[in-house]
């Protein structure tokens, strides 16, 4: 019996129930949306197209409802996922777990209660348990980046790298930059983890700018860690020495490169609309019985003044 | 300037051109949607539920208009593309390719026209030309067949395979197949190309009939040449000697597989749904200004009695 028919039964019975007064009406369904608390900028994006989603699609299908919760830490965001699976019956979860370790149990007895579950961005420890995984590309947001380095500094070129936190994620992109520049002429003159953070990338960018004289370019990898870079080449008066590279679409930044900003000549995605992806398509199985379970991996795309117009999203607080 | 700031735009000039009489309304988008005839079952199922996804999403979003088409060769198919692209003025592209390599050029001219481009199930002889790619899991589905084969068979076995057609599909589900069972008592007494048809099943495993005496399961890979399978083990007496496997979720396999039929235990999804769900991701990106570029890998799941009912769509003519 297909999700469909299903309905109709439903309908059916309830009909009867009612001594043949109701009129037929689609099943209905509760979605779970549980996301981190907007902790720093990308986060804010999260929350922002998470809210997007729910609003579009609880309008595009009425007979959809979310039931969406923000959590700043791992014990809150596994209390909303008891609270949903217990008292607010929800059919499937969307999650973007904001410590995937810690949350894999918490998650692993929403599956288990056989509810749908689409994880977002950050892999389980343990694999098999989501019925669906929406990220973006981390090897591929490396790529990306050394191709566009290796095409602005034909020459070769001095660079700097400010890398993330000393986890996969960090460790898939540099990996892949750094394969993506090996052979040429670019030469790493240092790389230290700033954390995707602003204050680590002033403080460590001062750093770099301390010891080094001549700097072609600059990998921060992120865009929250640019803002702290490009505040520490304007104070030191060399921002007109070097271009630097981000990721990930802060509007801000992409206003730099839609304005043609030499300091910023071009971004790279991984984009925080990725939730509303995921909860498009688990709606998807919903309200149409859709196979979407499986694995979507968004690309990073380069982010380039012509292309700058459809990533800055209006009203983001990203 | 993103989609939606685009949108308030055009709605503003066009106040203007009519002395501000006209009421604001959000930009309007044609997406063309082009898949092969329903020359066999599983094209079949692509047709109906390309249908479904355009009757619903365009109820679900005004603003969203379609064209689609089918085409039973490539001369047809690229002569709809340059109609939808010269005549139809579409703003973005779903295709199925019936013959990828044959239709590599003319989807490129689409892009290069700088249309959006989906490309479904069968990947373009050169790559980086689609913007999204949606797909079934080929290599998934050798492996979820092979594990389904060890567990029914962990003593071993004598088994026969009737291939697809002889292309890379093919072979990645039959690699993938050989590796999940090796090291296994389960042995390949014989293995024929079927081209996933269900004459060539049909006469394939008559002659498989004649050569072997002691047949305990046969992997046919796809529901089509399943049906011509049972049909020659029917005839010659011997179907309750073994219990086959097929692959794709066709309606009348899936019913067998919910009524708990000895004949085919269980089925492994390979879902014509797929064109609906790379026709919903499109329609994101241009209803939400999503960033939906990626490649979007759909499982193959082992369909057994308990959740079979999932994949029993109804009225689905595959």
């Amino acid at each position: 019996m297909s999700l469909f028919k299903a309905a109709a039964l439903a309908v059916t019975i309830g009909s009867l129930a009612l001594g043949g007064t109701a009129i037929a009406q689609e099943k209905s369904y509760v979605i779970g949306v549980s996301v981190p608390t907007a902790d720093h900028g990308w986060t804010g994006g999260v929350n922002f197209f998470a809210q997007q989603a729910v609003d579009r699609l609880s309008k595009a299908y009425p007979n959809l409802s979310f039931v969406l919760t923000s959590a700043p830490d791992s014990t809150k965001q596994a209390a909303d996922l008891e609270d949903m699976v217990t008292t607010r019956n929800i059919d499937g979860l969307v999650i973007l777990p904001g410590d995937p370790d810690a949350m894999t149990s918490s998650i692993k007895k929403v599956k288990d209660a056989g509810k749908w579950v689409t994880v977002v961005d950050r892999a389980l420890s343990q694999p098999g348990i989501e019925d669906l995984y929406v990220a973006g590309d981390n090897p591929g947001l490396g790529t990306t980046t050394a191709n566009y380095f290796k095409e602005a500094l034909p020459d070769g070129g001095n660079i700097v790298i400010l890398r993330g936190a000393p986890i996969p994620i960090d460790a898939q992109r540099v990996d892949a930059f750094m394969a993506g520049i090996e052979g040429t002429d670019i030469k790493v003159l240092d790389s230290q983890f700033a954390n995707w953070n602003r204050d680590d990338g002033y403080k460590i960018m001062q750093d770099f700018l301390t010891k080094y004289d001549k700097i072609d370019a600059v990998w921060a990898q992120d865009d929250d860690t640019l803002v702290g870079v490009l505040k520490a080449l304007k104070e030191a008066g060399r921002d007109k020495e070097m271009w630097s590279v981000g990721g990930a679409g802060m509007n801000q930044i992409i206003k730099m490169v839609e304005a043609g900003d030499p300091a910023v000549p071009v971004d790279v995605s991984y984009n925080p609309n990725m939730v509303a992806t995921a909860i498009d398509l688990t709606a998807l199985h919903f309200v149409a019985g859709a196979q979407v379970d499986g694995r979507f991996i968004i690309n990073s795309t380069l982010i380039t003044k012509d292309n700058a117009a459809e990533f800055d999203y209006e009203n983001t607080p990203f």
